[in-house]
């Protein structure tokens, strides 16, 4: 038995998230992989990824991980994958990895993008992956908030009430914004980069970052979450479609 | 009676083009417009694109008129269609036009963008709106053919031929090339403008400028193309879904 990796991609609208569900009508990424990872290897074969993602969720850099026998070379294993996997998910690359390795615990960092345009009516070719938001917030007050979001903090506050998590501590290495020029329309980009995300936790950021820009809230606000878990003081948790899961990073 | 014009954003995929079929099997933008437009004025109006779309093919500043005898504010209309309509095809502007206004013959210049993207492997979250090529072209061949394209030339080679068009002389103002930075990977855009497009006609420009970029075809092809109307130099016609329709401009 090797451990191999994969780098995946996927388009999250028609699935519902990457874990495997008990009820079978549900599409997930896990289970799409498995099943074309049984016909491959001739036997169920156990596959995890870097980190759930939820039901909408999309991903360019998702990296998941399961052990094999196989006379297949690694780097052909992507091929041997996308023979057999539906279009809304790709293998971009594959290969061995350290018989310790694990795509989930080995996970050191990790990179998300939420798109958002700033539209009075919807862009029909936007709407897939990038939530629209009406009226200009200010950029400035946003970009504030990020910068106070940055570092180890007590991120409680930013998640799902019922995350089962044991510590609610994270450290967001960069909260970055950026109006991206587009063919359809300006997009604003916001990438976050932390050592682990609570449920929810990043929509739950945009949403607050939303807020503050809109005056909705205020850096006050976002103090108080930060130092006292104050959910009252976060904003709305933002739509699935807009959240993308650019990168995961391992050590060495 | 009044002529009112409506600005469109359309997401081609689901749509089997612009114009109303005779199968109403097929789901069409017009048809879909004029289902609205029955609803909003209590009878049967014809709504006149700028031009026909083909099926698959995108817009995002597709122009119609109409004649209309209602009490709505022009700028409502936007509003009014937009309740009616499914959330792939939306009125991004609406208002009162002179009345010889006809969409389709007012119409100059149009502009469409092409989307492309190099890669080995599919990108799901490119592949909507983007058409995939293998390898890298060799984007200065292909400036210069773009630039042999530009001005008054018969493009009758470029265009497919059951084309009924009663002359084969166009103009293209401008065929640009830009590579844009995008967060899901780089993509080339090819922006073409001119003031009349032959069925099939951008698509058959991009696929020649690829052609040349690949060197399966040469600078002298694209003139053969171009003087002889020799169809056997032009390139494939590239597949609809990487075509937008950018914008319509009028006179005035």
């Amino acid at each position: 038995m090797s451990v191999y990796y994969l780098v995946l991609a996927y388009d999250g609208t028609a699935f519902n998230g990457w874990q495997a569900q008990r009820r079978a009508t549900l599409r997930t990424v896990q289970e799409t992989l498995e099943g074309a990872a049984a016909e491959i290897f001739h036997t169920k074969t156990k596959i995890t990824a870097s980190g759930r993602t939820d039901a909408g969720v999309h991903a360019l850099g998702q990296v998941c991980s399961f052990s094999a026998r196989t006379t297949i070379p690694p780097e052909k294993l992507a091929e041997c994958f996308n023979a057999l996997l539906p279009a809304d998910v790709r293998v971009l690359e594959s290969g061995r990895a350290a018989e310790n390795f694990d795509a989930c615990r080995s996970a050191k960092r990790k990179t998300y993008a939420y798109s958002l345009y700033f539209s009075r009516r919807e862009n029909p070719l936007k709407e897939r992956y990038c939530v629209r938001v009406s009226g200009t917030p200010d950029f400035e007050k946003m970009l504030a908030a990020a910068k106070m979001l940055e570092g180890e903090h007590d991120f409680k506050a930013f998640c799902a009430a019922d995350s089962s998590a044991k510590t609610t501590v994270r450290t967001l290495y960069a909260v970055r914004m950026e109006r991206e020029r587009c063919f359809t329309g300006e997009e604003l980009r916001i990438y976050v980069t932390g050592n682990g995300f609570l449920y929810n936790m990043v929509r739950t950021v945009v949403g607050t970052l939303l807020d503050v820009g809109f005056s909705g809230r205020s850096l006050a606000d976002v103090e108080r979450a930060l130092s006292a878990g104050d959910r009252a003081a976060v904003g709305r948790t933002m739509p699935a479609k807009g959240l993308c899961l650019l990168s995961v990073e391992y050590e060495g």
